[in-house]
């Protein structure tokens, strides 16, 4: 194993430090594997129970990190007795291993857990994507699988690709009307949702001292958007004033970038010139002027979700909406993000104006934004704060859902057309105010379940309702693959497509047999019958286009398939994320050497690979040969599996893995 | 058509003076039918979307009621696209057909009618079996089938049997921890669910100056869990300060019994002496003192619903929790009844002090009520202060329902058990301060939208969903039923049994093929596709025990059935507005001679009527005689149906039955 050293750090930037601080193995060279210490987790109820049950699986007594939590925010219906039962059983789970429990209406993960555990310099990795919001502290935030979090848990490090670190200098300030939403939505518009693959987005420059820590919260959650590993803000005042309105200024560390600090690329956006922008159906990428989409019919707008979490967020539109009434067409709904904020919001008369001027206000979790609840009209245009707009997301099939910022989505919900907010101000005579803040918010931990003391931990019972399985037992990687291509996709395909949330399948995430039947139905009704099929007879494979399970962290998107006899996955490349996941539940993940050969294979092709076991040595080339049985011919792939995780691919994912490692010890 | 006359009101009381006003025809001697005029109707989004769609099969251009509402308060999940394609129908409908639109978020229909719409002396009808609880204003309000509303919206009278008047005499006043609910499970622990069929509970005497309007509406609400045909307070100072509050007191006028009123029945409640109460699972009868269910552990409270809608129940509650904290292991969940009072509850501080205390607020409707949402774990007891607690209605299969007062909802959700109340206040030393409220009421009506005017209606275009059916054409009795029992039931099966609401079923309350597929589901699974299979050859029969189809009034449960063949029920008895949807839709309607022959019949045994033409003259006997083929036994049966009701069983339904009036109009 590899020391770090402070030479490793070199570069200088907030993100080679935090790095450095935590490398327990690997160079930091980027593209190299490197194995990072976990300071904090965060799982979330939609992925969490099958961390729980990855952690049982493990042996774990109780977890090792600084602190982990449990947060549940995502199936908060409770449209029957299943998301009661999670509850039980993750507060159980939780009470057992030694996790913190975070109530069902304490809030969205993200912003409860900036507002009471972040800490500056500390690494934290989340089952949930938007884990990458805790860059806004100063802290190196990565979301990854449920079992990259559950290893963690259990006092194993990391594994990640080395980044190259993208420093974002930011000059100027925000004009009237554009927010921290716009900046990110820039950082799309000019990008797109590939543009932050295998980077850290490392913003910096004098233009920082103008955004609030939240503000800054708003920009590194939408990181994943862009692909990115995660997204780092220095710890300066702003960070140290944030801690400080939480009652926590002790837990502050001033990290910031050293003087001449390095940069892998470098970037720059002067705020200052920045306008209102939108994210038009269906991608997050999909970015332009509001001005440009200005005028169309909207039904509903949104406000709220990790994207956009903040007080201000919401007392910013409360404002705007305050003695007016929003549009008779038009669902005008408000998700708090947490108790806190709630409390905070209703403090200062904002929840009353949003409530006078029509707003349907939501218990605080993230609702619409997961599909559970609030869909639209199929066609019928949605705008929401939220990160992610991919089709069928919010509930409806055939959804038209815009991303914005709440000024926007405020100005929208009062004409009942999208409208730039700038546009809205000059026709009213309306002047911009800053919405002013209290200088402490209301801390409240009574929904924050601290987990009980060892002994007493160790009497606990999980509390396993019906509905919960166990994890299948999965079989080792066979020496030869071979089956048919049962689904050819094309280019970021999203883990929403692949294991669908919404009211639905949620409810059964930790039900995986049941899950399974939902697998890719969004794009081919029958593909889980006539996956299942494959079961017995050698499985199958996918062919898929770039950026192959963008979006989710969710593990499902992997093992539901996984478990309806899928062996590999070719595409032309994939999803940070999503590729481990693959590769933790042992599906191997391989890219096209020449993307021309994509467009030769057919839906139905049969495709061969041979002599696995050798190919996939830890010394080995990372290059394979896929004979098309079909069309007789032969195309050279590749992966990208350091020699730890080829291990956990042959064994049949990483469990079986770490299972066959102890009964080897054990000799 | 009998001229209605003073001499008609003899009795004097506030109901005799409420349908002497109103009556058509008939005589208002007890158990004759009388017809009745409609001022006000309301429909809520479950049941208005197939009275939309009667208005379009009667040819309506325009209400022909004072005033009629539209309210969107039960389908509010919105998880996939059916419930906001659901929301755009209703309001093109009530704006095509000159009906008043109450937004979603906007509140449950009962007590925003009331706030808004209420006026002393006027009727009332709506397809919600809680209408009734309009009686708390001096209106004579009545929950009926659907067809009823569409009916009386396009100006025919209401059908109704002539009811007793049952005088409930109220003395005293409620002792602290005491309040409205309690008196209301009081009138259900003596009577239970059968208590007031064919009754009207009118509420008088000294005990009534202690109770203002929202208390009265809690007991009228509730008026519907006894079965009653309506529930009904005098209009005295008390209404005319909630008129007032309302900013409505030129609405009011005195509406009060007679000096010597004589009531059919008689019954006295002294207020002092109540304790209280709470109905255990799962039945609304199951009434006890909470001391004797006290220590039970509880995983849920949730306060609100049309039965507890007030700002006082509310206000109550939060003064309760305030500065406290409830349990780790409950739910606290708080419904708000409507937009004003969330407005009201917010100005005044409680909502802050219900979310620091761990409440979940969420949006006003109904949501847990009527199992949208809000499912507890299977087997954990959930306390509720709503209206209902039968078997799955929660959405949860097996469920743990209790029905009480907000302080005992409150009381036990700190405490984490069944608590009364007054021992949790004893214990904290507690003293009891009746919450304070507000003069006048944050009236905001911008939520609720008024018809445009006719000539601009008659060009609104009805934005039907896909998922938005046809009402399907069902052909006239035969003369011959001969069919097997498909299904033998016990007593008090609800019309949540045979039609399921809950978050899978509901989206599906304007498809009739599709919602069809879960008929009577809960009791026997695989009804839906026996029943249809006796489609082609005669349909079938169903044989049930007292009081079939209690509790909510949807016409789904006559026309889902009847859509898969049902052509008749043998009963030992009917719920009232259950009853009427049978005959509206052309199900015959029988009940045993000698309930003792029920126990003769066993399901799967082949029954036969005949000579059902004849039968059903309308001057013929109530009388007809069953054969059981199978057994070669036969039994006496008998109905209750008008030469008017008779006529529309005969032509398959109401609508045919005016269909056909209207051809012969034509020649």
């Amino acid at each position: 194993m590899d020391t770090p050293t402070r030479a490793a750090a070199a570069g200088g930037t907030v993100a080679h430090q935090l790095i450095a601080a935590h490398l327990v193995s690997g160079r930091m060279a980027p593209g190299e594997e490197i194995a990072l210490r976990v300071d904090q987790t965060l799982t979330q109820d939609a992925t969490g129970t099958l961390v729980m049950q990855e952690l049982e699986a493990l042996g774990l007594d109780r977890v090792r990190t600084e602190v982990s939590v449990q947060y549940v925010d995502h199936n908060l219906l409770q449209a029957d007795e299943r998301n009661a039962e999670d509850h039980h059983f993750l507060r159980s789970a939780a009470r057992r291993f030694g996790i913190w429990y975070s109530k069902p209406g304490n809030g969205v993960s993200h912003p409860t857990h900036m507002q009471r555990f972040g800490i500056p310099g500390r690494t934290l990795i989340g089952s949930d994507s938007h884990t990458c919001a805790g860059g806004s502290l100063g802290m190196l935030a990565i979301g990854t699988g449920g079992l990259e979090v559950a290893l963690a848990m259990a006092g194993r490090p990391l594994y990640v690709t080395m980044p190259r670190i993208w420093g974002i200098r930011l000059t100027g300030e925000l004009p009237p009307w554009v927010s921290a939403k716009d900046v990110i939505l820039e950082m799309l518009r000019r990008h797109g949702v590939h543009g932050g693959v295998n980077r850290v987005l490392e913003y910096h420059g004098p233009g920082l001292a103008s955004l609030t820590a939240m503000d800054r919260h708003v920009i590194a959650n939408m990181g994943a958007e862009l692909g990115a590993t995660a997204s780092v803000f220095p710890s300066d005042a702003a960070v140290r004033d944030f801690l400080r309105a939480e009652g926590r200024e002790e837990d502050f560390t001033e990290v910031t970038a050293e003087p001449g600090a390095r940069y892998d690329l470098e970037e720059e956006i002067d705020l200052g010139s920045l306008v209102p922008l939108i994210a038009k159906p269906t991608s997050p990428g999909n970015v332009v002027p509001v001005r440009e989409a200005a005028g169309e019919m909207i039904s509903q707008a949104v406000i709220g979700s990790s994207a956009n979490p903040g007080l201000r967020d919401f007392a910013m539109a409360a404002a705007m909406v305050k003695g007016r009434q929003t549009a008779p067409g038009v669902s005008f709904d408000v998700n708090p993000t947490s108790r806190e904020i709630l409390q905070d919001l209703t403090r200062s008369g904002a929840t009353f104006d949003l409530i006078a001027a029509g707003a349907r206000i939501h218990q605080a979790g993230c609702l619409g934004c997961i599909g559970m609840g609030q869909a639209p009209a199929a066609g019928r245009n949605s705008l929401r704060t939220f990160p992610r707009n991919f089709p069928g997301r919010s509930g409806t099939e055939d959804d038209a859902v815009w991303l914005c910022s709440p000024e926007t989505a405020a100005a929208s919900a009062l004409t009942g057309v999208i409208t730039d907010p700038r546009d809205w101000a000059e026709d009213r005579g309306v002047d911009y105010a800053a919405p002013r803040l209290p200088e402490c918010a209301s801390v409240n931990t009574a929904m924050l379940e601290p987990p009980p003391p060892p002994a007493e931990a160790a009497r606990v019972k999980l509390e396993r309702g019906p509905n919960i399985s166990a994890l299948p037992d999965f079989d080792p990687l066979p020496d030869t693959i071979e089956g048919p291509v049962l689904l050819k996709v094309g280019d970021d395909v999203s883990t929403d497509e692949i294991s669908p949330a919404g009211a639905r399948a949620l409810p059964y995430r930790s039900n995986i047999p049941k899950l399974a039947q939902f697998t890719l139905t969004r794009i081919e009704p029958e593909y889980p019958e006539r996956a299942a099929r494959t079961r017995q007879d050698g499985g199958h494979l996918i062919v898929a286009g770039d950026n192959y399970g963008q979006g989710s962290s969710r593990e499902h998107a992997a093992i539901t398939p996984r478990y309806l006899g899928l062996r590999a996955v070719i595409a032309k490349s994939f999803a940070r994320i999503h590729w481990q996941n693959l590769a933790n539940f042992g599906v191997l993940a391989l890219e096209f050497d020449d993307p021309a050969d994509y467009d030769r294979i057919r839906q139905g092709d049969r495709l061969r690979l041979d002599g696995l076991h050798a190919a996939l040595a830890p010394d080995a080339e990372p290059k394979l040969r896929v004979r098309n049985t079909t069309r007789d011919e032969e195309y050279g792939v590749h992966h990208h599996l350091s020699a730890r995780r080829r291990n956990a691919v042959l064994a049949g994912g990483i469990i079986p893995a770490l299972a066959r490692e102890d009964s080897s010890d054990d000799r």
